[in-house]
């Protein structure tokens, strides 16, 4: 599952990656006087996962001296015992990459896994329906979480603010008739007619309503498994498959079966944010 | 339970928080029509909670040119229905904070709370106990982290790799004896006298071999209760107290008060960074 | 024509400004004896513009230590002589910002002025019609780019490449059969069905064919009035408006009304972006 | 013409290059599914050109995964045609950087071919005046306006305000005097004797005025030719050439003839900075 | 001695020194248990001291929640016992700060009073002669040395190798006449009228050389006061002052009255950059 | 003296170091038009100096775009004529990286050399004693300083606040109880056990009370040889070796045997920070 090499972090976040974790060089192994020492790492999975960060990793390696010598890529399906990474270079540098790269592979590599169990659990239900993931990520990790969402088989719901519109009812109260949905959707049209219409509903009644002012997508919020049943229902598509119908709210691997049952065309999920990190073995020693 | 007001977010980091997702200001309200009408906005806890990430979210309002009216402190051990913030400007100015401001103090506020859980077992089942985390939080998120560790009720294991010696087994096959603990803690002890020499085992032995040659603190990697209690047991403690025994790996709220029942003087955990963010609830409304 | 407050510069991009021209403080004054002297600055349009960059202007004033006494909205269209900032400070102060904040606001301001007489030209010919205006800006000028052209009535086209889907034929050559437009389109919304797809093409007969795929938005590159006639003659929209019908290439102020009156909904253009600057008159005087 | 290379971007600068566009990878390369197909991208000259920015562009490419296989150099004078850059690499790798490098190029390029302009038509109309550019480029450009003005062969008439001496009109109200151009010069050549003293002046009387008070520079804003000539003939110059005659305000490429032809030393310009861009072809194609 | 207030450090740079010291809060306050207690901070001269550096310190307390009530300004001859600066607290907050602080503004200080002395001994000696600072600050403290040797009363030499011309042999021998001093100098002018040109000589003779060259500014680099007044007798000077004679190459404190009286019009040196710093006591107390 | 490869400058920092001096390329070598002669530049040790900053500068001429030849490693004792740095490259980029790297080279080894020193001196007069250096260093050197230190066999005292517990009396006045060492340590080792407890102390009293209070660590401020004696004669240390006994406060290369031999078993210093430069000769000559 190659995802684009397009998306990496920049030369400054590598900086924080190590600035974080070993600003000042590793205490332990110039203190025990074996920094110079010649050493190994070898990073494996330990249990199945999907690999998200490693390139990165490499990257640190490199900034630290050490050689890389393999690589696996990003959005492997990686079973237990799988090499994924392996660098030769000093105790002190190998010591100094060992935890941050680790931590970084096993954060993302969560991720990328708990999305992937997401992605197979709704195309086993409902073939072709899309998962796609918020963007509400931990605070800071935006660039690898999305890379990481990706790495899982999932798309990007939207970015951020700037980009793309979603009309939520924090939204509407703002207009003199909140409930005039037709209104609210063709003004925002008319000034911006190449964006998307999304708009957030909370009642199949709010959701047919949006369907007939010609948004693009509703998203269901916190809709039951019939509840949207009852809005896909309800909805004849556009020629162009319009209204996409998007469930959202407390969706995860459990329950998105379910969910693709349902009918919806697109999950919304921002659970993989907040995924237990994946179990990467690590091997460091003298060679 | 306040924290140091030392402890806090860059001018650069509340760049990126607001660059992060509206970089480029809030479209949806901009092609609504309605960024300027007056809006305000307030957030409160939907469950119980440990707040964390409130004066940033303050700051961030204050960027985007709103008046924050309350700002509840971080520490602040809120139940249901507590109001966190609350801050008056326009609706685009309101929209563009929401949901960064939400999801920052969800995160850090579902931390402290893991953290605290987790305080309070270990305090209930062994008073005096300490809790510590460890550097193994989310990449990127370091100092926000720590900040909500500490709103938690807990301390910091180690900030990194520069400043702390930690010794593993992935040190001592760097040494010719990788078995003679005396000599490797008397080595680190010697050039650095002023550290404090934290060492990780793996047995019960190992445990009581570093206890003999000195350690400061034992890092005992995933015991059991009983093995802890084995080595608490075999070790006389020096007058200052020392060794401190550490126990660590795989400590969480449901266990912690097994562990600190088992005569461990400190849990080491990473588990908070990777817990539920709270639930906060946000109402925006015109004014 | 306020613009939502939520487009700013962040606190780094005013330290470059500042950085950039003024670094090291003003050499001139501090050799002339003269940097304590109390002044008066006043800006004001010597022709008709629309105002934009006014609040950072603002900002660095107040960075070097200068107090803002007055300040006009981004927005504003602005006759000659229209005072737009007044700030009070010592001598070294005001002579440190002068030209700095003169220059963003001239640029900024003639931008703004630029999109301005396209959005007048098109409206004129062809009330309703859209302006936005493309990626295409001055290398780091992202930022104040996009807040001009809001400023000026436009609207963005696209932010990058992360957040849009615009197929280009450089992407369609990747493909086993080019010109199966259908099979295109259809395979990217089949992965993102909540993304608007554009499509540009080259020809009405591509035109036609992109309609019939179902693209939203059609961007016709370089076409006569005459051709962007023709497809718009040549294509039934749907219920919703689609396809969009987007002119791009070479249109300015000049020629927008033009293309405005061809039938299409939405004029692209790059052209504001490299404007003359606005003319801003400066007054720095002793008080 | 070749230029320094010791005058390059950052590495931030890139980063901020690839940022500003593509933070978070190609949208449709990676939704068409043709990210990883292997790729060819030519940038040559459509028309002729002063090419500036290729370098950037190159290490863009690099830090994207493409290989450079070609690079013209900054400076060159390009006919229609030329290849100036080429690069291969995955279809989401050149997608990625093709937009981002082409506007670079063709910004940095027609400043560089505007400077050419004006130095060709002023070397032609008065061989050894010289041409340079001032401080007011477009806000957050300056080291890519720099680097173009030197690739168009003009020099750089001040870097900002920390390092040159410039008085103005607006400095001199600050004077008990301001008519008394003697003791203001003097005084700042007492205290900096090292700097050269430009003066700004506005009439003929000034201007040799200036010269008596041994001014280096005599900066004349928007003087005619004819009253340029005036000062240069009512001045008799110093053994080294100075005063240096300055002429500056509204000099472009079709005046600039004149300019020079006045018997200014020196025509100061800003022109450039708002040139066209030049135009660059691309061809991004499979391989 | 006040100085101009448009030399100042950016937010970045205030954001660097509190990161540098105390990035995660103050752990001892915290430990102790004693961080929200409300204290008092006041620091003042301990010896005669040049103040430098106090509005950064005051910028840091403010941006750690302290209060500052009392600042005295840059540029200040302290005598001992004078107050510099007070800040009310929390006892975390003016602990946070307290070092953080103190350094700085020893550190600063220390260079401004090592200006000052050298300034001092060269008027004595030889009212009017004036001297300039280099480059060669301790790296990564650029902003802050020449804000210290300008609060000290001296000038900047040459800000970096972007702005000014300084010809040294290690440039002579790149041409092909290395010695033909006119040709070299001639060339330079000819292509930067503007640019003062200054030229560093090993020898009397080359000094004269440089002299009849039209040199601008000769710096004499290691010359015996002795060579210095052989220099300064053997060239007359032109209406405007010219050639600057400036003495350069371990000039101090202590032998810059001899320099001075040798008849240079300016002393270059960097020796301030490496002063001791002052002393400046602290006193933290309850309140 | 080889020290640990793992604490370097960040890509961001070598940034800064270029942009400090040469930001907008070298003014010198392009207006003398011999900016791409090809050259050698060669760095040798002029008096013995122990080397630091090298790697550094090997990093900025690589920016620069000249090839390093040959590089001797930080932490090499080289005696006169050593050669130290070896590059080719345009006369633009060694002028441009030329003062810039010998700056940085001859701050760090200077720092080194002097730390060397002091070490020497303790060493000799009692093998073992160990030399740590402060967090006092100059402000935004504290990478390189610290590298500096080590290159020179001193180690760290303390990085910065957040990650070791030093209690001053300024911390103790805060306590009910100022005097009741007992408790202050009590108190810190109980909410933090895992932390090696410093204090620092102004009498021998307090130096044996802080003993009895079981301190790990008294620093003995400004303290004479003398007093150091009566405080080692008079604690009985734990079988850990603590408490460590830290003599601090005006400690040089001269006095350091006195200090050494007084008994102390660490050195606390902050005198290499402000120690003289090394003096690096350098070569540029064309090839």
């Amino acid at each position: 599952m190659p995802i684009a090499d397009s998306l990496t972090l920049s030369e400054a976040e590598i900086d924080r990656l190590l600035g974080d974790d070993v600003g000042y060089g590793d205490l332990t192994t110039r203190l025990a006087g074996i920094a110079a020492a010649p050493g190994e790492i070898v990073f494996s999975a330990r249990d199945a996962l999907v690999l998200c960060g490693v390139e990165e990793a490499a990257r640190m390696f490199a900034r630290l001296g050490a050689s890389v010598r393999f690589s696996a890529p990003t959005g492997l399906a990686a079973s237990p015992g799988t090499v994924l990474l392996k660098a030769e270079g000093s105790a002190g540098a190998l010591h100094a990459g060992w935890k941050a790269c680790q931590i970084l592979m096993e954060w993302a590599s969560g991720v990328a896994l708990a999305t992937a169990k997401i992605v197979a659990a709704a195309e086993t239900a409902a073939p072709g329906v899309r998962v796609v993931c918020t963007r509400k990520c931990v605070p800071y990790t935006k660039t690898l979480a999305l890379k990481a969402v990706l790495a899982g088989g999932a798309e990007v719901h939207r970015l951020g603010l700037s980009e793309t519109v979603m009309l939520f009812a924090e939204h509407r109260v703002f207009f003199p008739s909140p409930d005039d949905l037709k209104a609210i959707i063709a003004r925002v049209r008319r000034v911006a007619p190449e964006q998307a219409v999304m708009m957030e509903v909370s009642s199949v009644a709010e959701a047919l309503a949006a369907a007939d002012a010609m948004a693009d997508v509703i998203q269901l919020e916190k809709f039951s498994p019939e509840e949207i049943g009852a809005v896909v229902g309800g909805i004849v598509k556009r020629a162009d498959g319009r209204p996409v119908i998007a469930a959202a709210g407390g969706i995860n691997a459990q329950n998105a079966g379910l969910y693709a049952a349902s009918g919806a065309d697109v999950l919304v999920t921002s659970s993989p944010y907040y995924a237990k990190p994946a179990d990467i073995q690590v091997r460091l020693t003298p060679r």
